[in-house]
């Protein structure tokens, strides 16, 4: 089997580095491979790359070596004890293959590094917990307000050069490493909200990953692939593509609870949830307008398996004491038969980190399969792991996995793409 | 469209007031469907036979009237304040109804009633919120021991004169009601384990409704059909049946749970879990045998949905504080990626009559459209309603309501039942 | 044993219907004292003016009579089924001493009522759960803004002939009953911030309440005393006063817990809350600002007992299915030794009525007794039952029930209340 | 300062082992003294041995050496990442005073170790969470039970050389190491239910402190000094004692939330509650016997704090899968005004070890400076610490508090012991 690779937008924060980590660790059998979906039956005959063959690289604008970011998330109960120093190797490998991401107005791009330590290229306060590759925007600068162009293609116009430069990185990779294909996963922290004067740095790095051919995956709710200014490209990239906002828990509940009352006739008449979470998400979605991209993914689970919009609201909390480790309680209230009013509550505690990593594990084995048959478009069929997925897709996780189990049979060597029925996933290139 | 009849065994109790007053309510538009699935749009067509056209009749060894129970149950909160005084003449009706039910010992079977207040013909303690057709059993007399038949059918035998009289009274209810035909259904509290030396009571019960030529449904975890010495008799009478134990929170929740864990490869560790109950069923299930009968099948729906058992207990407490609320706790310890341990808490506080009544109308509507389209034997597509259904069907809930969703369409009036596909459900007669 | 006054700011809402309406079953032996404190044997040689002295009246903009609100509440649950008919002369007699409610702008005050159903008598979108007795104050027309004084005692002066209006239905309750004395209960809904071009509706309330020689209690987390206008007018007064804002769900469970934090030396780093409360209270605290005031009162316990503040914030939401039932979900993150993460969660699901009303009737008769005896000022002994209680007292529960106790025995007949040490509430006149 | 002793039963155990090593690493000034009560400002002048002044040792059954279970419970999430590495000559140190523990029926005691891996000195399947200082005693051999003494004190008789080689290792300890004295701390997991054919395995140790002259505290639910056989020693002996029960989790919650409901007289009508636990407790109490200990005393802190007994169980399951991580759930149904039915729910999530071990070193340093004082007999001013503690003390939180703050200050240098008042724990040798 050939190599192939997969490219992190995020690459130093704590979901790449526990992806990474543990994908040493299970190829090494140090560990079960809990968590990962494509390692079921289902996916036995789909063609997806080993996990053996996997080479990792990405673009951050951090410069914490991955090894130290892997004995800090040990540290916090993130990651097994020990498991750092056992795939040190790994770890250092991948770190290797890190480029500068982008920041914008430092006019620095992806394979150039401002000065280490520099104004503008790190945080000052970002939260180790997740990876950055790109700095929140700020208030623009008057002259940018003004040149602000209308025309939603002349905004990748104006950044072209980044873009291209980032690409350039990644062809790099790919041809430094003899990689048969790689895929573009973003894992980035969630970016603020755009004012609409310039792309926001999320959909350069989607723009960067069609400049390169790659296929690409959006596992956060920032805007990548989804902007206007990026519809061109997208189609005639001829890529298959996935996401957006993947779904590791309190909507991963909603999708198997919303069902369930719907089919048991139960009327909800309120749905509210809170949320807390330390971390570096914790801190971006303390931003209004980066939690309200999350929220719509969240809500719209509970409209589409339950038929109408219950009462109630999601508050997002930073609650820094908390770590990478996020609690999620919801409160249901519905009625039974009679009107009679009864309750559901739920409390999930997770670990973002351990809940996201395999999935981005499989998103890659996916999307690079996909590559490899041919196939292009939003991938309607990965619904199952997005909160806000692309396409037309069912919104309860049983009828989603039904459709992800179809799409891995059609993956297969012995199935023919071409005999897909409609429904199921991407368009043929 | 002629009517039909709903035979209840626990007429009495909270879950048949429940189901009769409410089905009054719904039919004359005092209160919206909430919480029955047969008025969902995927029953439309079925042929189901309507609300309006349902007679209720019944066994019980109480002899509250119907009326004041159901006031009782509004003072409880189980019903809306208002609805029984609403619907007081339904209720009449049903009353005139109710047969004495069967006491072991007593000499008394089904139309013939032991004095009014006489020993042996009321529980001493029963509580008010659930039906009982019988008398827990006792320990037998000596002679009894002795007497204990080994052939199962020779059970049967021994109690055939019990059996006719109660089926005489179903009979009875259908001639002078001029029904269409009958289902007899299994709502009494659940009855303690029994030490082999003769049929339970349930048993006898689901004897009759055979005899009588009626489908039957055991919503109950007790014996019902499940016992040997019936099981010539079932295949002998070419009906449908539908049972056991209806799944109405707990195990409701954990049919969804499970394969979202599954889906997920997330490793269960384990699942434990606590049932506060007051009313009747609290009562009964304080008998550690009664609770083991509970228990399997909640434990089954683990098995079967996760495909390995996990540590942890259920517990199911009395505590006759909460009267008919239902509190359930589940614990769910669970790995992720590299072995993160992580945690789903859920609490469902539910009304068990609220949540029962109107799935016992909607088997009674399945059952009776089944038994007119000339099925028989186990129907395993209406696992959806239980938690050990009868036959060979799925755990998950989504897949339950798939083969739901599919029995309802050869239900209809334009499908021929002889096409159905294997696997759905029911035998020809 | 004469008869005493009870009167009620906000009188037609449910907490008022609840304290009139269970003052007259429990003094009527139709239920037993449940949640009434001042029944504790620890009062009963306070002095208390007995539960069967007490008279009821009170001021609301609603006019939905009393019986009509306590049978809605039974349909809700907060009140028992029957007891509205079995109360209803009690609830008839209170009713007749209701009086118009002032509304600013409208000309009207105290004993004049605009036309029934005229605009602005009445919140078009009013909840039943909660009385009103006041608009929420809209902008201010221009007019007014320019008129507005710096001057604190001015904005009394401004309002003075409404304060005089409201002022004398409380008089003329006190004369034409016989009364010998009556104390003024805010009961009303929270109010909106206030733009301090005015006083806010609930300080008129409270100056009426001085100038009629009437004790006042706010239970409310809206201004009433606290208002620099109305110092002057306080101290002059000789009264003794107590609030602000009941303590009866979330605030009671943080100020047991905040001691058992602090006294095992746990470091608690987080403390998160989220309240679900439908009613009028919940609409009010849709409101920012008047949410802001009941928070503050929240987090002054956790501040005053945990002696830091941690991380975390509290949510109020509005869930108008929930009604009169509140739901409180707190999630606390702690170190114990070495820095180990533990958490604790809980969620209190109370009826806001059921929990407020018996706290009335306690304040209204140590109020009563308290001036009887001739205190005036603050009193921080009755802190017990507040969030942001007025004067010095501790935020612990249990420190509040010892000085509470202590002021029980003070009020007593056998100790002269001269001899009260300092520190354990009210100045004499 | 002299150095002082600290014996610890069960030396090994997960609790023992927390406390060495955290005593190390505050006393290093590596971690605050969070959960460290004793540090708090109230005992600042109580004379209490500083930590720096303890010297650690103590009896196991196991030969772990203490350095492997530090490593061990850093791997559990128990002991920070590195700790265990930076005390480690500190825990060599505590290694090197343990013996080996008694074993009842193999002929070995104190000092004289079995085999190392001979069949009977180490349970086979002993959890590593917790010490084992004695083996679960097994059904009596025939002749033992013919021998079985009626009269308590032969029991003690029969066991004298027993005791006497314990208190050997212990008498050694001190003179060794030159102590000024040294205090027993039973922190063994708890053992199983006696016969009473003999002396329980824990209170051969305490007869075992007492007889070397040492103060005892009984840190678990097992019997120690609870034995008719060692009431006259312990009487005799002139020696302070502390017990039973360590009060770490559920019931401490329990002992705020009791008085808050009695405080507001809301009616508790249920409390029921589910304890999931792993490692050597959880096994240990999945014996009936046991657990029915461990829950009397939570049952005590309701009835004494409610002044009731509510309905409600308390089960404790052992959940493997949870190891010292222990979840407890508590379910509280109560009555407001009225006959209002309210709920309160609480989850707990707590390390065990890190929840006992800094109480255990609080425990030792009180019963030192209380020997120092020539204090003798119960401590009923600890009763703070305990589930079920010894003498007249009450139930709530902060009324032990306050007993406790009481003791500090009498412990203290300046003021005369001789002057204390009753009931504030202790009398005078």
């Amino acid at each position: 089997m050939p190599d192939v690779g997969v490219w992190l937008i995020g690459a130093r924060g704590s979901v790449a580095t526990t992806a990474v980590a543990g994908c040493a660790a299970v190829t090494a059998g140090l560990r079960p491979p809990a968590g990962l979906v494509t390692e079921k039956p289902e996916f036995a005959d789909a063609g997806l790359p080993p996990l053996t063959s996997l080479v990792f690289g990405g673009h951050d604008i951090s410069d914490t070596p991955l090894v130290k970011r892997a004995e800090q998330l040990a540290a916090e109960g993130v990651l097994p004890v020990g498991l750092a120093a056992a795939v040190e190797s790994e770890l250092a490998a991948a770190d290797r293959e890190i480029r500068a991401g982008w920041v914008r107005g430092s006019g620095v791009a992806g394979g150039v590094r401002a000065e280490p330590g520099g104004a503008g290229t790190v945080h000052a306060g970002a939260e180790p917990g997740t990876g950055d590759a790109y700095e929140t925007p700020r208030p623009s600068a008057p002259g940018d307000a003004d040149a602000g162009p209308k025309d939603p293609s002349a905004l990748l116009e104006r950044d072209e050069q980044h873009v291209a430069a980032l690409a350039a990185d990644i062809q790099d990779f790919v041809r430094r490493r003899g990689l048969a294909r790689a895929v573009v996963v973003n894992v980035a922290s969630t970016e603020a909200a755009s004012d609409g004067a310039a792309l926001p740095p999320s959909s350069l790095y989607a723009a960067a990953a069609l400049r390169a051919g790659c296929p690409y995956v959006n596992f956060t709710p920032s805007t990548g692939l989804h902007h206007p200014a990026l519809a061109g490209l997208a189609e005639a990239s001829g890529l298959p593509y996935a996401g957006r906002d993947g779904k590791t828990g309190q909507t991963l509940l909603r999708s198997v609870l919303g069902p369930m009352f719907n089919r048991r006739a139960l009327e909800v008449r309120s749905w509210s949830g809170v949320n807390l979470l330390g971390g570096g998400d914790g801190a971006a979605l303390a931003d209004p307008g980066a939690a309200a991209a999350k929220n719509a993914g969240k809500e719209r689970v509970l409209a589409d398996t339950l038929g109408t919009v219950p009462e109630g609201r999601v508050h997002i909390d930073d609650v820094p004491a908390l770590g990478d480790w996020k609690t999620a309680w919801d409160h249901i209230a519905f009625d039974g038969f009679l009107g009679t009013r009864m309750t559901l509550q739920t409390t999930w505690q997770g670990c973002d980190s351990a809940l996201a990593a395999p999935l981005i594990l499989d998103l890659a084995r996916l999307l690079l399969r996909a590559h490899e048959r041919g196939l292009s478009g939003p991938l309607p069929a990965l619904a199952f792991f997005f909160k806000d997925p692309v396409g037309e897709a069912p919104a309860g996780l049983e009828e989603q996995w039904a459709e992800l189990a179809g799409f891995a049979r059609e993956l297969g060597p012995t199935d023919a793409v071409a005999e897909r029925g409609p429904g199921t996933g991407g368009e043929e290139a």
